[in-house]
C-alpha cells in the first residue's frame, strides 16, 4: 500500500456514491437527501407513464366508440358538429398521449433522453394542459344535444355518443391529473 | 460611533436589509439571490392580482349581458340548460375572482396573511385550476345550440348569448394563466 501523505490537498468527507452520473444539486443535504430525490423523481416518472397509458386507453376507447356511430339516416356523428368535434378531440389526444407514452418508455428503457430536458418539461406541461382543455371543451360542447336527443330517442346512437363522452371526461380527468405533475416537474426544473 | 472591537463574533458579509420578515431560504446565493428571489415574489404577486381583476371584470360582464337576455317567448335564457349553466359558472367566477382580489388587496395593504401560506397557495392553485375548467367547458357547451339558433335568427337575444360567452372564453384564458402563476408559487412553496 504506497500512502503518499498530502494531507491538505482533498478533503476526504463525502464518500463517492454508487453511481452518479446526474448529481443534481438536492434540496436536501448530502447522500440521503440526493437518495430522497432520486427516488421522488423516479416515481413521479412512473406515475406520468401510468397516467398517459390510462389516457391513452380512454382517448382511444373515445375515438373507436364515435367513430363507429353511424347507423342511417339522422343516426349519423358526422352530421352534428359537436360529434365531429369530440371525435377529432379524440384523435388528438390518442396520438398526444401515445408519442409521448412511447417517448417514456424508450427513455426509460435506454436512460438516453433525445431533447434537451428542459425543453421537454415545458412540451410535457403545456401539451398535457391544452389537451386536457381541449378534452373537457369537447365533451361540454356534445353533452346538451345528447341529453336533448335522449328525452326523444333512447336507442344505440345516443347510448353511443354518451359512451364517447364519457370516456373523453375520463381521458380529461387523468390528463388534468399529469398536467399537474408535469407542473410540479417544470418548476422544479427552472430551480436546477 | 462606538465601535466595540468584537472581530470574530459575527461575519459582518451581509449587512442587513431594510425590511426583514419572510427572510426564506433563497435559491441563489447570499444577497443578491434573496433580493431577486424578493423582486420575482413581488412581480408574481402582483401579476396575479392584476389577472384576478381582470377575470373578475370578464365574469361580471358575462354574468351581466346573460342576465339580462330576456327578450320574451323563445329568446329567454333561462329556457336553455346551456346557458343556465353559462350564468351559473359566470356567478360563481365572478365571486371566486372577486374574493381572492380582495384578500390579496387586504394582504398588500397591512401586510397580513389571514390563512398559513401553504394552505393558501394550495386553494389558490385548485381554485384557479378549477374555475378554469369550468369556464371553458361553460363556454363550449352554449357554443353549439348559439351556432344553429344564428343560422335561423341574428338578432339581440343571439348576439348577447355570443357576447357572454366570449367573455367567459376571455375569463377562461385569463384565470388558466393565473392557475399557472398559482401552480408556479406551489412549487416552489413545497421547499421551503
Amino acid at each position: 500500500m504506497t500512502s503518499t501523505e498530502e494531507p491538505t490537498k482533498t478533503a476526504p468527507t463525502a464518500p463517492p456514491a454508487g453511481d452518479v452520473e446526474s448529481q443534481a444539486p438536492a434540496t436536501g443535504f448530502g447522500v440521503p437527501g440526493i437518495l430522497s430525490r432520486w427516488r421522488r423523481e423516479d416515481l413521479l416518472k412512473k406515475g406520468s407513464l401510468v397516467l398517459r397509458v390510462i389516457g391513452f386507453l380512454f382517448s382511444l376507447l373515445a375515438f373507436i366508440i364515435m367513430a363507429s356511430n353511424s347507423h342511417g339516416g339522422w343516426e349519423d356523428f358526422d352530421k352534428y358538429e359537436e360529434y365531429r368535434y369530440v371525435l377529432a378531440i379524440a384523435i388528438l389526444s390518442t396520438l398526444y398521449t401515445g408519442a409521448q407514452a412511447l417517448r417514456q418508455v424508450q427513455e426509460m428503457s435506454t436512460g438516453k433522453q433525445i431533447f434537451p430536458s428542459r425543453t421537454l418539461a415545458l412540451v410535457d406541461f403545456f401539451g398535457d394542459q391544452i389537451v386536457a382543455y381541449l378534452l373537457i371543451s369537447a365533451a361540454s360542447s356534445a353533452i346538451p344535444i345528447t341529453n336533448r336527443m335522449r328525452e326523444g330517442a333512447d336507442n344505440i346512437f345516443t347510448d353511443s355518443s354518451a359512451a364517447a363522452i364519457s370516456m373523453e371526461i375520463l381521458a380529461f380527468l387523468v390528463l388534468a391529473f399529469s398536467a399537474l405533475i408535469s407542473g410540479y416537474k417544470l418548476s422544479n426544473q427552472s430551480y436546477i
